[in-house]
């Protein structure tokens, strides 16, 4: 009897052990998230203060990335997860290593919109990056509810949505190109936008990612860079 | 004494794997060091098959990521590491992601190189990819011997090595934007060689990326984010 409580023990503190460290990325997650919208606005509305509290900001997210890799290291180290416990961890410390990427990208979103202040606006390219963004913050957002609900199905609906922002990714990039060629005098700043332009791509990738986590944690099975019909197949199952 | 032969048998077992784990990330390291002086050759020769090549074998790469991350996983469930054997463990798949992510980079040169070949060579510009390409081959080189002789002092050398490398990218990328301005014309073909140099200063990041987790193994601290002076101290202490 005393073997079975302490046991109940043990495995309620671990538990709560692994809730937290849920806890924890989906507060990180909920500052990365925050972090990207503002920077679409920063450089939309050419807002150079939000920038700058942006990359300020990066050093909490930075923080919060060595914090949980350690609780993760810590509960491997003690409790010895095995099966879906474990995938449920390692998934957790690849996730932050995203999430804090996402994070970078945020912060040089911030850096395109401080200097598009200075060198003043750009004549396009601001549709683009608020559809961009808007589609991106939808993956990032969907791809944390999928890791809080642990839901492969609406991780692989991000995975279908990356392929429209690839897409309108190529279009945008395209359109910035004909800008250049047409104005030389713009060249600084559609550069600006096409840096912008590529680090929101890099979140959809990121978010992506995070997905990939997801449906190996649900469903036990690795489907990084398989292909979508073979991902589907996976989570279908 | 049978348990103690179990014991030593056990342990024997186990380092074996955790050698072998070793060898697989070099195997991998090798691979990919490989794909980033071949893109750079491809880039510098105009070498369109090269870059086939290259990225075709972007595929292997990714085989061998989730190989290890696999056998890492599986040390974990079977062997329950702790201390510094749980920290090679987890440098290890972190590891073999950035080297994942450095594959990719060299496939994206490897596109860039194919485009040059198609939209014909671009006046400047070589020079610097190719000075740059040594650089970071140079750094990842150093990262993965540090990683393979868990050599705290190298893995700092090559985080001195990186700002080096972001002093010249800048300036590199500052000469093709006054290319660009000078001659539109070459709008495009600038554009192709900036994406292959914002590819080698990625590629020097992951490199630094190793050398963190080699401190971390080796030292017990993370330093991710640091000032270099505070990692300088971690490393001679």
């Amino acid at each position: 009897m005393d073997k079975l409580n302490l046991d109940q023990h043990i495995s309620n503190k671990f538990n709560e052990e692994l809730e937290e460290a849920r806890q924890h990325l989906m507060q990180m997650g909920g500052m990365v998230e925050q972090q990207v919208k503002n920077s679409i606005t920063a450089i939309i509305e050419a807002d150079s203060a939000l920038a700058q509290e942006i990359r300020a900001k990066d050093e909490s997210v930075n923080d919060m990335e060595m914090d949980i890799d350690e609780e993760c290291a810590r509960i491997l180290a003690l409790r010895h997860p095995a099966a879906s416990d474990l995938r449920f961890v390692l998934a957790v410390t690849k996730a932050v290593n995203d999430l804090e990427r996402i994070g970078d990208e945020a912060s040089k979103i911030a850096k395109q919109a401080i200097e598009l202040t200075e060198n003043g606006a750009a004549p396009k390219g601001y549709i683009e990056i608020r559809h961009i963004g808007n589609l991106v913050v939808s993956m990032l957002n969907k791809a944390l509810d999928a890791f809080a609900r642990s839901d492969a199905e609406l991780a692989l609906d991000v995975l279908q949505d990356d392929k429209v922002v690839n897409m309108e990714y190529a279009s945008a990039m395209r359109e910035m190109v004909t800008l250049m060629m047409e104005d030389p005098r713009m060249i600084s700043r559609a550069l600006n936008v096409m840096w912008a332009l590529r680090s929101l791509e890099r979140i959809g990738d990121h978010s992506q990612n995070i997905c990939e986590y997801v449906i190996y944690l649900v469903k036990g099975k690795d489907i990084r860079h398989k292909k979508l019909s073979k991902v589907k197949k996976a989570v279908k199952k």
